[in-house]
C-alpha cells in the first residue's frame, strides 16, 4: 500500500506504540530517529503518538507511517470528544490502531471504524486478543490485525518465546480468511532476541512499547530492534522486504 | 483564572463547541475569527477543536481559551488511545472538558480527571445532565460546570426558555456549595436571543454547537451571540465583565 | 443440540425476545403459553426473560429454550453486578444471548463469553449488526448468529422485506464458515407475514420482541407467529422441522 | 426506613456482597443462615446475591434486607440485558447497590437509577471511590453511600486501620450534605477485629465479600462479625442498635 505521503506499508512492519510514554517534543524527538532508521533499513515503521502530537510528527517526517491509538466510527458533526476520522487525516496521519487492549471497543465499532477509515483513506490496524478473535477481525476487512496475549502486554516474558502456538496459530487462522492482511504479533517483546524469534515465527510485522520507551537508549534500542527485524525477515525469507509484498494503494 | 497564556477564564464565558463540525483549516479559521472577537468583547471565550487540532489553534491565537474535548484519568506511561493530561497541556490547550453527553465517563474517572487537570494546571469544565449532578460535580472542585438538558442538546428548543427552572435550580444548587465555581447552561442555544436570555438567568455563561457551526455565517453568528452575551450581562449585573469576577489563577 | 432438560435446539428457531416488557407473573403467563405452542408445532422456541425470573419461567415450563439477556465473561470469584454462567445455568437457562444492540460487548468479552458458556454447557446466540459483523462471530464458535439491522430494531419495517440483500448476505457468509450455525435474522419482524417471508429467505429462525409484548394480545400473536414459522419451513424444506438438523449435544 | 417486607434498614448495617462467590443453593443456604443471624442479634443485614438468586433468598428469608448487585435506569419496555427496578421489585429485593468497583456507572446513570429506584420503592447503597465521590453521591440522594478505598478491596488491608482518615472524612463530609444518609465503609474487611475498627470510626456499617465467603467456615465468620460490629456499637454509642436510627419509610 502507498500513502498519500509516498510512504508504504508492507510487511515486515514494526511498530512503535508510544501510548502515553513519550509526548510533545519528545515525541517529536523519537520520531525523527525512527523516521531516518525507517529510511536506511527500508523497512515499514508505525509511529502512533498522542493525537495531539499527530501534526508535528507528520510534518517533521517523511518515511514513517504515521497513525492515531484510536479512532470513533463517527461522521463529520456531533459527537464531542470523539476522535474524528477527516480530522485525523488532515493532521496528517495515514491510518490508525483499533481495539487496542487499552482502549477496548464493541464488535460492532470495530467494523463501522474500520469502515469509516476506507471511507477517508486511512489504513487499519485492529488488536487481538487471541487467535479466534485475530480471525474474526480479519473478517472485517483491515490491513493489519496485530494480536497479542493480554497476560504479556508491558511485561519482559515475550510471546514469541512463551507462546509460540499463539502466534502461529494466528498466522494460520488469518491467512486462510485474507492472505492480504499483515499479520502482527507482540506482547513482551523486549529486545531485539525477542523481535528475532518472532520474525522467526512467520509473522509480518512485531512491535514495542515499553521495551522502546522505558530503554535506557530509546533510539538505540529502535535501531537494534529494527535491524534485528531485516536480519530475521531476509533469514526467514531469503529476500529483503520490498514491493512484492505490497498490496497496492490504500482505501 | 488567568492562564499561562494570559487569557482570562471569567464569567461570562462562552463555548464555542466544535465537536466533529469543523476541524483543520476550517477549525483554524474560526478559531482566529473567535480570537479576534474575545479581545474586542473583553469576553472569555472557551473553543474546544478535535485534540489534533489544539496545536495549530493554541500557535494561531492568543485570547482563546483552548481546551480539549475530553481527558482521561491517565499518568505518564501506559494508556493506549488514552487522552494524557500532559500532552494536550503541551500542546497549548489550557483546560477540558469531562462528561460530555456524547461522551459520558463514570463518577469515579470524572473525579480522577479533575485532580490530574489540577495537578499539570489544567482548568476543567464538567458536564451534568440536571441541577442534581451539577450539584454532585461541584463536589469534586472543577472549574466550570456545564448543565445541559439532554433532551434539548442539538435542537432549536432552548433550556433558557423552556426550562428555566432547571437553569435557575442549577446556578443555586452549585452556588451554595462553592460561589467560586462557574455555572453554565446550554443546549438549543441557537440564536443571540436565546444567549441573551440565558444570561438573564444568571448563569455565569452559556455556549453553542450546531447553533454557530451549522449557521450560514458562522463567524457573524459567533459575533451577535458573543455581543448578546455581553450586553445581556451588563443588562444584569449593571458592569462590563472584569477582573473582580477572577477566581485567582489556574489549578 | 439437545438440552439438560431434554429440549432441542435445532432450526427453525424463534426466539420471543422479552427485554424490559415483561417480567414477574406476566413473565411466567407468557412463558407457559409459549411452552404449550412449543409443543405442539414442534419448533424451537428461545425465551428470554429478565434474569430474576429465570428460576420461575424455567420451573414452569418444559419445552421452552430459556435464555439470559446477557451474560458475563466472568469466572466464580469477584465481579459484582456481572452475571455469572455458573448462576444462570444452575437457575436453569440453557443459554445465552450475548452483544445485543441494547447491551453491546467488546470482541473481547464476547469471545471469553462464548467460552466461558461452553464451559458450564451454556448454548450461546449473539447478536450482529451487521453479514460482516455475523461473520466476525461465526469464527468464534457460537450456537446461533442473530443479525438484526440496528435501525430496523422496534420498528415496523422488517428486514425480510426492506433489507433482502442483508438477510441473504448474512445466511451465505455464515454457511461458508460454519454450517452448523444456525443463522436467525430479525428487526421489524411484527406479525406472521414478517415471519414467513424472513423464513422464505432461507434463515434458520427469527424472533420478535414488541411484536409479540405489545400486540393486543400477545398470546394470539406468539401462536400464529409460530405457526406462520413453521408453515414456511415446511413451504421451503418440503419437510417439517426435525431431528436432522441437530447439531448434536450442547456445549 | 422499613421496608415492604417488614424489615428495617438502620444502622449499623452489614453487607454480606455474594459478588460470584456463591450462588444457587449455596447462596441460599447462606442466606438462611445471614436471616437468623440479622434476627437473633438484632442488626441490618444486606444480602446481595446474583440476580437469579433473588427470588429463592427473598423466599427463603424474612429479615434480610435483599439487595441486588446492580440495577439499570431502565423503563418497562426496551432494554435488553438490562436489569429492571420493577423486575427485581416483584422478585422480592428491596433495595440495590449501584455503581461496585466491579460495574462502575456514569454519574448520569447513577442520578436516574436513584431516581427510578424511589418510583418503585427500592432503596439504594451506592458506591465510592474515595470522600469527594461519597460527597458527590450525597447530592443525588440515596439512602447509604459505602465508600471502598479500590486498591484494598478483596485484600486483607483493611481501610479501618490503614485509611482512618479516609473513612473519617467521608463520615465528615457525606453528614455534612444530609445526616440521613447511612455512612458504609468497607474493603478489606477480614475478621470481627477489622469490623470492630471500622465501627469505632464512626460509621454506620461495614461489610465483607471474600472474608466472609472465602472463609474456612462462611457462617461462623458472619456470626463473629455481626456480633462484633453489635458489640463496637453499644460500645461507641452507649446503646444497642434501635429505631431512632430509622429514617422512616423507603422510598
Amino acid at each position: 500500500m502507498s500513502t498519500a505521503r509516498g510512504v508504504r506499508l508492507q510487511a515486515p512492519v514494526f511498530e512503535i506504540g508510544l501510548k502515553g510514554y513519550a509526548y510533545g517534543a519528545e515525541a517529536v524527538r523519537l520520531a525523527r530517529a525512527a523516521d531516518r532508521l525507517s529510511q536506511e533499513l527500508g523497512v515499514s515503521v508505525i509511529f502512533d503518538p498522542q493525537a495531539v502530537d499527530i501534526p508535528a510528527v507528520a510534518r517533521e517526517t517523511q518515511h514513517l507511517l504515521v497513525f492515531a491509538q484510536h479512532m470513533d466510527p463517527v461522521a463529520v458533526g456531533r459527537g464531542a470528544g470523539a476522535v474524528l476520522p477527516e480530522a485525523i487525516r488532515e493532521a496528517g496521519a495515514v491510518g490508525t490502531m483499533l481495539n487496542h487492549s487499552e482502549r477496548r471497543m464493541t464488535l460492532g465499532d470495530i467494523n463501522r471504524a474500520i469502515r469509516r477509515a476506507r471511507e477517508v483513506g486511512l489504513a487499519t490496524m485492529v488488536c487481538a486478543d487471541s487467535p479466534e478473535e485475530a480471525a474474526a477481525i480479519a473478517q472485517l476487512g483491515p490491513h493489519i490485525v496485530l494480536a497479542e496475549p493480554p497476560e504479556l502486554i508491558a511485561t519482559s516474558r515475550s510471546a514469541a518465546t512463551e507462546m509460540r502456538g499463539f502466534v502461529e496459530r494466528t498466522v494460520e487462522m488469518v491467512g486462510r480468511i485474507d492472505a492480504g492482511i499483515i499479520v502482527m504479533c507482540g506482547a513482551g517483546v523486549q529486545t531485539p532476541d525477542d523481535v528475532e524469534k518472532m520474525i522467526g515465527l512467520g509473522v509480518g510485522g512485531t512491535g514495542s512499547s515499553s521495551g522502546v520507551l522505558l530503554a535506557a537508549d530509546p533510539i538505540g534500542q529502535m535501531q537494534a530492534m529494527l535491524a534485528a527485524m531485516k536480519q530475521a525477515w531476509v533469514d526467514l525469507h531469503g529476500s529483503p522486504p520490498g514491493l512484492q509484498q505490497s498490496r497496492g494503494t490504500m482505501g
